[in-house]
């Protein structure tokens, strides 16, 4: 598929972007990454893992990123830094052949309004459509079929991929990444009922992003009621991720796949929540909260920590045993009580 | 973002329109709404969850949506009515910047087919595409790169936002909002396997969807096997929803984000399901039943009441001994027997 | 809706064609399909689930796909086989009147790089974008708003309905069918901490699917890391599902809406995965597995099988008695073990 002549790089070229130290003939070149088990001799591989420590003895790599302690055990020349796999990400994008743009131009079937202002070497796609007061800042990209409601703001450098949809009143800040099918901006859930049905509340809020915030394919960051839905600086939202209205998320916290956050919750600084967490509305989650995969949170936590919910999976026949006692626990812990009595 | 002249309106004129009685000076202009603690002097507030009474006293709202029991403690002129959260949701609508709708068009770049019937005051964005035999009725907005397929008939006054899809066959009643990247019609789940891999089998029904249905960013409707998915009136239907063939919900049902339900499932009508709720398939849920975010819902339920699954969020260290428990239940449950019978 | 004149057959047609005895006159007409409850008198229908025995009785159905053990219960036209589910999905397809392809054309409003290649038969609908170095193999319908990124190979035969989108380097196999919104090739979730905040991994890999993949509306399969993500022949995914980079699927596998699987993971051959489960990353999951909804697997899976985690619902305040009961579960099982040795 890539048919753009690839980049290379020495070893050296290499240690020294990332402060490695090169063990080995630091000249040979470097085209591409891999894994240890797949590399060739033009690619670079990485071990951070030590699950993957099994591959390094029988690895083809031209290279190896690894930390002082394997490094003897490494059959091709190393390049020894505390932390491989940041050494790999720091150089991952070297390695991408997405990564060398081609000229921006804006696409000639855009629709662009006349009050919208688009800066320098922006990019627009085919049948892109960008509201009234629309600003694009310098560096952007718009993929094909993108649709950007009025009044938005696009920081500088950011990437909007194909079918993404902004509604009105939605600012990004610089190098955010919005990938395809997401949702920025729709309706909040707010209705009320009035005796006979659901009266809907306006949704009159935003959404805002900081800097280097990435939102993963399909998810949906909904518009605040009253006031804006906040994603702080350098937030990852992974794929699948539904964030309701007026929720507020800390810099550098990140969300796996098929997370959900009811409206009005705020997460702190640095949080990770696993793949299919969920969090009840109007709750305040610490900094540096970790919870595990599919875990449900229903209160506010106040500290620090590593939080779960949920059974472990068992195969189904010992499942339903197990399960149908799960019912009969109260009652269970009440005979307990009795016996202890005795 | 908002260059429109804001809308004014006195405390008196918005008392009228909710039925309330105004406590102060109810000749102050009113041109937003906030929340307590964010008014400013123009703005209206309302104080409908009693956690929220701490702001009250500090407000600078110019006037609050407020129930009698609080009037006193309010240092504003006050609304006051029974449901201030219902008064809040019918003066929503009023400061709306988006409500003030431009003169209809249709844009040069949208495809129509000849045989498509568009009634009056609708307006169709770029990059829209209609299938032949759809109706389209009057005061329909459509908005950029929606895609309609054969057949389907969008119902007076309805919104479609960015990007959505209906497959052909779909049916919506009026004033129904369907959010971007939503997917009304896609072809339900059905296979059969035939020893040696699955035969689909064709998706030969439709979706229809009663009046004044909303459904959020990103959710899926799938169209019938045989005979249609129907959602009924007033139905509102969050992100990230799945709603699987055959599905029938009844009206004033809300589904929140993230929902799934199986095929051929019935829900009642004005049940409310929370975030994450999981419905098997080729049940039948009662009416006004109420599920607790991230239930699994295995059985039919016959009685209107609240339903929940799952345990309990805490701290992990804490968590996994339980978790292991959780599998000796059975065996804990024979031992207890056999204790007491000593 | 269907405006199209309907196939006829007569039941002896029908009988050839999935193998099955004529019970009664196998000379009438049958034009469509139709639930046993709901059919007319040229409708066929099925029993293949033994709940729905009770609208045998009763049914108006032109003739009935049914088991010899049922035959004598059936009051209309019997064709007899022994797998009237596979039956009636054999059938499915002449009665879908969107079977009916129309001629294939290319919208005037596609745009389609002169580096694509596109085969014969192909139907490419309105604002369309087909990237650099795309190859469009014979037969694929392409319906309107679809993006496909650079050097994309969708194989024959396939159809992506509308706003789909392929990033660059996606290869689908023969007779894919891809749902709208559905998003192929998005960045997986990779990124490293690097002391002040996230360094993003450039995703290298893209993401290869097997013959006869189907894939549900608004679903995610992120491209890999390095090297693909890998779905095998006849895969079936649903709708809202999540899959994220360089995981595999094994030929077979069926995987139910709102699944979400973890990077890395593998998946056997011929696994069933319910709605809403989870699967951690890293993990094995060996052939012929199966999942029960809701689920979430944190470790690898061995041997085939049915597997299960969570507990069963029950009314709320019942609930809150046994979940907080599994917050001291742990506490109970060392009291149970104290009072055994008294």
């Amino acid at each position: 598929m890539n048919t753009i002549a690839k980049h290379g790089y020495t070893l050296n070229e290499l240690a020294e972007r990332v402060g490695a130290t090169v063990s080995g003939n630091g000249d040979a070149l470097i085209t591409g990454l891999a894994t240890l088990h797949d590399a060739g001799p033009e690619d670079l591989a990485f071990l951070a893992n030590p699950s993957y420590l099994r591959f390094l003895q029988d690895t083809h790599a031209g290279g190896v990123l690894i930390r002082e302690e394997h490094k003897d055990a490494c059959p091709v020349p190393a390049l020894v830094l505390k932390d491989p796999y940041l050494g790999y990400a720091m150089l991952s994008q070297l390695f991408d052949p997405m990564a060398m743009k081609q000229a921006p131009t804006v696409h000639e079937t855009a629709v662009i309004a006349d009050t919208a202002t688009i800066g320098e070497r922006v990019s627009i796609g085919p049948h892109v459509h960008i509201g009234a007061h629309v600003t694009v800042e310098d560096d952007v990209v718009i993929d094909a079929g993108v649709a950007i409601g009025d009044g938005c703001i696009v920081g500088k450098g950011s990437h909007l991929y194909p079918n993404v949809t902004l509604y009105h009143g939605v600012t990004l800040g610089e190098r955010c990444i919005i990938h395809s099918s997401a949702v920025l901006g729709g309706d909040g859930f707010g209705f009320a009922f009035n005796g006979k049905g659901w009266t809907k509340i306006a949704q009159i809020g935003g959404v805002r992003l900081g800097d280097d915030v990435e939102v993963g394919s399909c998810s949906s960051i909904d518009r605040g009621a009253l006031g804006d839905t906040i994603i702080g600086n350098d937030v990852k939202i992974d794929s699948q991720v539904q964030i309701a209205h007026n929720v507020q998320i800390g810099d550098h916290s990140a969300l796996a796949g098929c997370v959900g956050i009811a409206g009005s919750t705020k997460i702190g600084r640095g949080c990770l929540l696993g793949g299919g967490v969920g969090v009840a509305g109007h709750l305040e989650i610490a900094d540096r909260v970790q919870i595990t995969g599919m875990s449900l949170i229903t209160n506010s936590i106040h500290s620090a920590g590593v939080y779960s919910s949920g059974t472990g999976a068992m195969p189904n026949a010992q499942w339903r045993k197990n399960a149908v006692r799960f019912k009969q626990l109260d009652e269970m812990a009440r005979r307990l009580s009795r016996l202890e009595k005795r």
